[in-house]
């Protein structure tokens, strides 16, 4: 899922966004509450009629964006007190808000609230936060009366493998239409993420969708799908081309470097994408360099395209058996990023 | 022609402008001098290649944007010295070299270099410029060799119609493809511009192409159309686009106040824009509150073809014999925005 944090995949139309293979987008219920208010998208039709997209939307409750606001928050047994980002105004966010909200903004798939923590070890903060997620999930599934719209829990616990099998047991018994495993990429080494990732989703009834929340890196859709996940939101395809970053099947790469001056080649050899038809990356080079809107704009629909057909690549693998084969070759040939650990601030995490 | 300064149309890419109705673009060869250089976009295969824009292109010789510089500016007889707005680095800029650069570009008109002067008192200063850009015009002229490529020369004079009188008969002498009216829109009121420019294209002869440099509101359009003129580089549509001011046929209104925010109608009834029929205002306004970059380019998209609208407009009630109805019926219906005076300065100008 690119992300539409604003109801908008930064820099792209709707039409343009299909094009590079989307079939569902993912919003934010907790910025769009702020701005431009639930209200307001209700009653310009809903978030479909809003931001002219057609296809699914997946809100996400905004636990973690709240979260991400660090000392602004303060959590209780109702709900989330905070401070809205943008004008610093007293807000209130309760598992039943959340899915008032979600419901009428329309979406297809509803996130129950959670409470997010950073990594830690494990102690009784993490099983606090896992405890009131259930409540909170409970309370949610209780609110939920839209019949067109999934309602999807969110497993945490942390590291804890004790306490994500726990969290999985109550949720289940519960019934949702989905589930996802949260609370990680906070922090954490990448094997601890993909390890508990792996063991969670182990656990996840197979005939639901399986949802690994905020990991979206190459590399970490081929282990996720790997272990069993279905549906990722990705900032990253996005948020790096507007800075410059190119994503290739080799590797990733700086497009502002000097090197790309004179290149008359495309972004990537044999990408299929309406950028890599049409310019050069000598030219994408330029736009970045001459800071031209339409840079960050070719360079997202590039990454976009690449990694909608990586997840073309890996269903077309699982369909003719050989996705442990494609696997391998993946990381025979691909260079991941090292990426910087999370910042805790709301506006570059999508 | 829509500004495409740093060859790109800020925020679209050339089949979006194309498709807003746009027949040929000003890039500018002092800006392409300095980034990414006239050498990069020669290796790269000359202008057109390098921004993927298939239809016609005019370059601008700079000299109005090195009259933008002010202080940082010496020139003589053999051209100008001055300093890059984005290094600091000293340059010179000559007739000759002027035209060899807009030579490797390829562009499909060039333009002589003048020696552009804000607005004064009838003076000795403005006879010298004039006089100056004469000589250059000649020197132009020499060194321009590609014959599939037009070269315009550009009539000086300030508000003296003398002065202006005489820079007709010296350019027509000398020949050129076409004639363009410079020196406009730098300080004068707009009676005066209007009036110099009128009386420039009455001199000039009416079988070649007669283009006026630098002026290009609505109003603008129907009195220099009025005035014989054929040919306008607009950046306003553009650039107050990109600052939330939307036209519209009876006035330009500004996007991001509050009155729009539950509008659900387009940006300006019955406009055959694809904004306009696929998004709505409110969404517009969010847009831009949200400071989302698929704002300024629905922005863009919209003014662009409203301008091209107008354009159209224009040609038809001329081939239809009733060119003055519709100047009087727009004159009825429209009502101007009073704009600040241009501010010297580089890159705001386009």
């Amino acid at each position: 899922m690119p992300v539409a944090t604003q109801a908008s995949v930064k820099s792209l139309t709707p039409s343009e966004t299909w094009d590079t293979g989307a079939q569902i987008l993912l919003a934010n219920a907790y910025h769009l509450s702020l701005r431009p208010g639930i209200k307001t998208i209700y009653r310009m039709g809903g978030l479909h009629s809003f931001m002219g997209w057609d296809g699914p939307i997946l809100t996400d409750s905004g636990g973690y964006q709240v979260y991400s606001l660090g000392g602004l928050v303060r959590i209780s047994d109702q709900g989330i007190h905070f401070k809205s980002h943008i004008d610093g105004s007293p807000r209130f966010l309760s598992p039943e808000e959340s899915i008032r909200d979600q419901e009428d903004l329309g979406s297809d798939i509803a996130m129950v609230l959670d409470q997010c923590i950073g990594y830690q070890p494990v102690n009784q903060i993490v099983r606090d936060a896992m405890d009131r997620t259930h409540v909170w999930a409970k309370r949610s599934l209780a609110a939920h009366s839209r019949k067109d719209q999934a309602l999807f829990g969110i497993v945490q616990g942390g590291v804890d493998l004790n306490l994500r099998s726990e969290s999985v047991k109550i949720l289940t018994s519960m019934g949702f239409d989905g589930y996802a495993t949260g609370g990680l990429g906070v922090g954490e080494s990448k094997d601890q993420l993909y390890w508990v990732a792996a063991q969670t989703a182990s656990w996840l009834p197979v005939e639901q969708p399986r949802y690994l929340m905020g990991s979206g890196s190459p590399e970490d859709l081929v282990e996720a799908v790997n272990s069993g996940y279905d549906l990722f939101d990705c900032s990253l395809p996005t948020r790096v081309a507007r800075n410059g970053g190119i994503y290739r099947s080799d590797k990733r790469f700086d497009i502002t470097t000097a090197q790309f001056k004179f290149d008359d080649g495309p972004l990537e050899q044999g990408c299929d994408c309406i950028v890599c038809q049409t310019f050069s990356a000598g030219y994408v080079h330029h736009l970045f360099k001459a800071r031209e809107l339409l840079g960050y704009r070719l360079a997202t629909i590039h990454n976009l395209r690449f990694f909608h057909r990586l997840m073309d690549q890996i269903r077309e693998s699982i369909l003719q058996d050989r996705f442990q084969l494609y696997r391998e070759a993946f990381w025979g040939t691909h260079t991941p990023v090292q990426e910087p650990q999370p910042s805790r601030g709301v506006d570059d995490q999508y």
